[in-house]
C-alpha cells in the first residue's frame, strides 16, 4: 500500500527518531505574537562533522509536516524525508558539511509544541499554545545553532516551508548566513493557497473532537484532519503528475483500511493519506504552522521586497519547479528580482518538471538540480563570495578555426578585449558561461549570466559566476540603470522577439553595452543571394531557412541605422572576417561576417 | 455584503420561483444504474414563444447548484444565473427563440431529488435516493421536451457539469439535437477535479449531522457542505483572480454572520460563500450531483472519443477558458478534436480570460463570446446545416492594387481557381475568414478554418464557416489522411515555427495543398539587397527586419528544393507579379513577388 501510494509530499517522515537529540532553551521565552513560553525544548539531529573553523556548517529547515529525521544516519536507520539530497556524495554531502535539521517550534516531532504540557495547568497547551510566526521558528533555530558552537551558517536551505524560513534566517539574521537556498517557496503565499489553507483548518476546528484544541485524551478532529490533509495532497501535485497516477484505473479503487469515499482511484489514495497523516500528526500542531505560513508576508514585515532583501548578506540559489502551482514560478522570481534589486549575488534556476510542488523531493528532479545546489555550496565553501580576486590569465591568441562552430569562440576574444579590467559584467544569453568564466579569472567580481536553457546553468555556476534562468524576451525591468558597468550581448540579437526592446533595455542597464551579431550582408551571403536567389547557407549562416534558430537577419547597416533610430550611440565597431580571423577596415557591411559594437545612452 | 463577495460562480441563485412550473413524468422511472423512482416531477422554465415549426427550442443546462431560472423574466423579477447571456436581443436571443430551462433530477430545485418525499416510506428519501447519472438528467430532459411537444431541439447550451449534459444530449439522442454549445467542460473530470469532489463530498458525510443522508429534520450537515462549497469556490476562481479580489487587502477580513475562520480577507469570503449555500442548497443533492458528474467518462459509456462523437448528427461549439484550470482547455480540445475524427462540423473558441472556470457566467467574457454563441445558433436557426448549396457566385477580376495591404486579397481570386468547384477545403490560417466565405458562396459545403487569432472567429461564423481556434504549430494531428480535397497555407508559411513539419501535414491532410508565400528573392529585394547591404523593405516585405511577424525568409526555388527534399509533388506554380497583377512566366524566382504552388504527397 505504501508503496503504491508513496507520494514525496512535504514529508512522508513518521521514522523513529533514535539519533535525535533534544536541548532545552531557557524562558521566558518571548513570541513575535506577543505569548510567552516558560522554555523551549528543541529536537534536532547532525549529520557529518564540524570543522575546525566551524564554517561548514548546514541548516535544513523542513516543511510543514517534516521533522529533524531528514535524511537516514547509516544504512539500517530509517528513511530520511530528504534522503535523496543529504548524505554522503550527495547534493548536500555529509562528508563535507555538517548539517543540523530541527523539528520547527509548533510542531509535533520533539519541539515544543501544542501538544507538549502548559507546566502551568499540568495539561496539554492544545488550543491556548501561543501564536508562533515563521520568525519564532527561525529565533529558536538561531538560538540552537548557538548551543552548538557555531557563529555563522554556511547555508541555510529549505523548501516549501522551509524555503520561508530561510528567507528569514537571511533578513532577520544576516550576518548568521553565508548562502541562503529558498527552494519552491515565496515571499508570501498566493490568494489561492492561502484559501486552501484557510479550508483545510475550518475542516479541523469544525470537527465536533476538535473541542476549541482541548481535544488530548478524547479522539481528537482526526476526520477534519484527514480533510485537510487530502487538500493538502492535491495542491501539491500536478494536474499532470495525478492524471499519470489516476487516470488509468480511475474506477479501480485500491482497498484502504480508512472509512473515507472508495468510488475513484485517486479518493482510496487520498483516503490513505488522509487516513495516515492523523496517525502521526497533531492538528493543533497542523493549525499552528500551517498559520504561521500563513502569516509570512516578507514585505509586510520587512518592507517593499527590494528593500528587505537588501537586508540580507549572503549569496542566494533560488529554484523553482515549473508545474508548482501552490507555489508558482511566478513568486520565485519575485524573489530574485527583489534580490537583484538590492544588488545581491544570487542564482536561479526554473526546473522544467511534470510533478507540482511535491518535485523538489523527487528522484527525477533532484537529479537535476541537487547537482546546481552541490556546486552552489562548494563555491560557498570555497570562500568565494564575489570579492576574492584571482590572478589574471593570459589573453588566448585567436586561432584560424570559425568562430560559429565547436571550439573556442573567437569573438570572445575581442570582446574581452573591449572589457575594462575589473568591472561589473552582465551577460545576456551567456550560455555555459565560458565567456564569464574568462573575466572571473581575469579578477572581475560582479558578474551574471542570463541563459534560457537550463542544461547550461551548472556549467556557468561551476566556474564560479551567478545565472539566472531567465527569458530575454521578458525584460530587464528587475535591472536599476546602469547596474552593471557593460553589459554583453553576443550573438543573441538576432534570436530575440523585439530587438529594440533589448537594445534599449541593454543600455539602460549597463554604463555600455557590447553587442556582437553576424552580418547578413557579407559579400558571402549577397553574392550568393543575388546568384541563385535562395537562402544564404554560409559560415555565418550554417542554417537552412527553414530550420534556422535565427527570428532576424541583420546587417551591420541595419545595426547602425536602428541605433541611430533608437538615439543609441556608437562607440566603436569590431568588424571581423572570421575567415582570416583579422579585423576589417574597408567596407565593413560587406567584407566583415561579422560584427561587434560598443554602444551606450547618448 | 453580497456585492462585495459577489462571485459568479456556477450558479448564485437562490431566486424564488414564481414563473416555475412542474410537470410529473409518470413512472416507474428506470435509472441507469439500476435505481427505480415511482415518479419524476420536473421543475423548468421556459422564456420567448416556440415558432409554428417548433424548431426554434434551445435547452439550456445549469452547472452543478443552479436551477431553472436561468434569467429574468421581467425587470421585475429576481435575478437569473445567466441573466447576462439569455434575454431580448442577448446571445440567446428571447426574442428569436424559445428556451426552455429546468432544474436537474437529483436537484433541490423543483425537481425530484433527495430532499423529496419518498412515497414509500413518507419520509425525504436522503440516502436512500437512488444513485443517478448525467445520463439520467438527460434522459428526463429529453422527456420533458417531449410533454412540451418539442421533436428536436435547435441547440442544447450548457457550461460545466451543463456542458456535460449538452454532451450527452448529443451522444444520446442525436436526431433530436441540431446543435451542441458545451461550455467550459469535459469529456470526463481531470483527476485533479475529481479529487476535490472526494474530499468535499467526505467533508459532508463525516459530518456528524449527515446521519447518513437522514438528516431531515435535524441541523444537517451545514459544517460539512460549507467545506465542499468553500473547495469549490476555488476551483471555480483562477490564481489571478483571486489575487485580483484578495491580496490588496489580505489581512482585512470583512465581517460576516458566518463562523468560520476570519483572519484573512480570503477567509472571509470563503466563510460567505460557504454559509450562504447551505442556506439553499441540500447536501444530498450535493453528493448526488457531484457524484453523477465525477462519473460522467463519455470514452467509458460511448466508447473511444472519435467512436462516441461520431454518434452525434449535430453542429458543435465548442467554448473553453485559457485560465480555466477546473475543467482546462486541453479537455475542450479534446472534444473538438474527437468531433473532428468523427468529421462532424465544429467551431472552436479558446477564450483569454484570468477569471478561471469562473468566465462563463462573467459579463467581461461573455461580451466577447455571446458574438460566437449568437452567430452560431443564427446559423443553426436559418438551416445551414453544411448541406444547403447556395448558388455560385461570379468570380471577381482582379485589380491592380497590392495584394499585400488592405483591401482585397488578389492572392485569393488565383487561389479560388485552382479550387475544384465544390470540394471540402481546410483553410491553415484563415484570418477572418474571407476566401472560405467566398467558398462557401461559390457552394462548397466541407469547409474549416483554423485560426489562432480568437477576435477573428466570429467573423468566419457570421460567414457561415465552422472554425478552430489553434496554433498550426501544434500540429494537425486531429486530422486523418486524405480528409479535405483541398489544403490552403496561404501567406502564412512563413510564420510557422516549422516550416518543413507544416508542409508534411498539409499534404498528408488534404488530397492537394495549396500554399502562397511571398517570394525574398524577388528582383526588387535582391536588387535593393545588393546595392544596399540592408534588410530589404518592399510591398511583398513591408517590415523592418525587427519587427516583421515573419520567422523565414524564402523564395521559390527554396520552396521547390524543400518539396523535393520532402518527396512533395508539386503539381504546378502559379507566379505573381502584385503591381501589375499579372502572372510571370519568365525566371519566376526573379520576376514574380508571390508564389502560389499546388502540392500534394507523390
Amino acid at each position: 500500500m505504501t508503496d503504491t501510494f508513496s507520494s514525496s509530499d512535504s514529508v512522508r517522515s513518521g521514522a523513529t527518531l533514535r539519533h535525535a537529540r533534544k536541548i532545552t532553551l531557557a524562558g521566558p521565552w518571548k513570541l513575535e505574537l506577543g505569548g510567552v513560553l516558560p522554555s523551549v525544548q528543541v529536537c534536532y539531529e547532525t549529520y557529518g562533522t564540524l570543522s575546525a573553523r566551524r564554517d561548514n556548517a548546514v541548516f535544513i529547515c523542513h516543511a510543514l509536516s517534516g521533522d529533524s529525521h531528514v535524511a537516514r544516519h547509516s544504512e539500517a536507520d530509517d528513511a530520511g524525508w530528504w534522503d535523496l539530497a543529504v548524505g554522503p556524495g550527495k547534493a548536500i554531502d555529509t562528508d563535507r558539511f555538517f548539517i543540523i535539521c530541527a523539528n520547527v517550534l509548533g510542531g509535533c516531532r520533539g519541539t515544543t509544541g501544542p501538544s507538549d504540557i502548559n507546566p502551568a495547568t499540568g495539561h496539554p497547551w492544545g488550543g491556548e499554545f501561543p501564536e508562533i510566526t515563521t520568525a519564532d521558528m527561525v529565533n529558536v533555530q538561531a538560538a540552537l545553532v548557538d548551543e552548538l558552537g557555531i557563529d555563522r551558517l554556511l547555508a541555510v536551505v529549505g523548501g516549501s516551508m522551509g524555503g520561508m524560513q530561510a528567507i528569514q534566517w537571511a533578513l532577520a539574521h544576516p550576518h548568521r548566513v553565508a548562502a541562503a537556498v529558498p527552494i519552491a517557496t515565496t515571499c508570501r503565499l498566493s490568494a489561492q493557497a492561502l484559501a486552501f489553507d484557510v479550508v483545510g483548518r475550518n475542516a479541523i476546528r469544525k470537527d465536533p473532537g476538535f473541542c476549541g484544541g482541548q481535544y488530548y485524551g478524547g479522539p481528537g478532529p482526526a476526520d477534519g484532519l484527514a480533510i485537510a490533509r487530502m487538500i493538502g495532497h492535491v495542491t501539491y501535485l500536478s494536474r499532470q503528475s495525478m492524471a499519470d497516477k489516476f487516470d488509468g484505473d480511475r474506477h479501480q479503487p485500491r482497498e484502504v483500511e480508512y472509512e473515507y469515499e472508495k468510488e475513484f482511484s485517486v479518493g482510496s489514495y487520498l483516503a490513505y493519506q488522509g487516513g495516515r497523516f492523523v496517525e502521526r500528526f497533531d492538528a493543533n500542531s497542523y493549525i499552528a504552522l500551517s498559520l504561521a505560513m500563513d502569516r509570512f508576508d516578507v514585505a509586510r514585515d520587512f518592507g517593499p521586497l527590494e528593500t528587505a532583501f537588501a537586508h540580507a548578506r549572503c549569496r542566494w540559489l533560488v529554484v523553482s519547479f515549473t508545474s508548482d502551482w501552490l507555489f508558482p514560478t511566478s513568486q520565485s522570481r519575485q524573489i530574485v528580482d527583489a534580490i537583484i534589486a538590492a544588488e545581491r549575488p544570487v542564482t536561479y534556476c526554473n526546473m522544467p518538471s511534470d510533478c507540482g510542488h511535491d518535485a523538489f523531493l523527487l528522484a527525477e528532479d533532484l537529479a537535476r538540480y541537487g547537482p546546481l545546489v552541490s556546486a552552489f555550496l562548494a563555491r560557498t565553501l570555497n570562500g568565494d563570495n564575489g570579492r576574492a580576486p584571482a590572478p589574471p590569465q593570459p589573453l588566448a591568441r585567436p586561432d584560424r578555426r570559425s568562430i560559429y562552430h565547436h571550439g573556442p569562440r573567437l569573438d570572445y576574444d575581442q570582446i574581452e578585449n573591449l572589457i575594462p579590467a575589473g568591472v561589473g559584467v552582465l551577460d545576456l544569453g551567456c550560455g555555459d558561461g565560458q565567456l564569464l568564466g574568462r573575466l572571473k579569472k581575469r579578477g572581475h567580481k560582479d558578474l551574471l549570466g542570463l541563459e534560457l536553457d537550463g542544461e547550461a546553468l551548472a556549467a556557468t555556476v561551476v566556474r564560479g559566476v551567478d545565472v539566472l534562468q531567465y527569458d530575454l524576451d521578458q525584460g530587464l525591468a528587475m535591472f536599476r540603470d546602469k547596474q552593471f558597468e557593460v553589459v554583453l550581448l553576443s550573438q543573441t540579437l538576432q534570436t530575440v522577439n523585439d530587438p529594440p526592446k533589448v537594445l534599449l533595455e541593454l543600455v539602460r542597464v549597463g554604463e555600455i553595452g557590447i553587442v556582437s551579431f553576424p552580418n547578413f550582408a557579407h559579400k558571402s551571403v549577397r553574392e550568393y543571394f543575388w546568384a541563385h536567389g535562395k537562402a544564404p547557407v554560409t559560415a555565418a549562416f550554417p542554417y537552412s531557412w527553414y530550420d534556422s534558430p535565427n527570428r532576424h537577419f541583420l546587417s551591420i547597416v541595419d545595426f547602425q541605422d536602428l541605433c541611430q533610430k533608437l538615439g543609441i550611440r556608437i562607440h566603436r565597431m569590431v568588424a571581423l572576417d572570421s575567415a582570416t580571423a583579422c579585423q576589417v577596415t574597408e567596407d565593413a557591411n560587406l567584407n566583415a561576417d561579422m560584427a561587434i559594437f560598443v554602444i551606450s545612452r547618448p
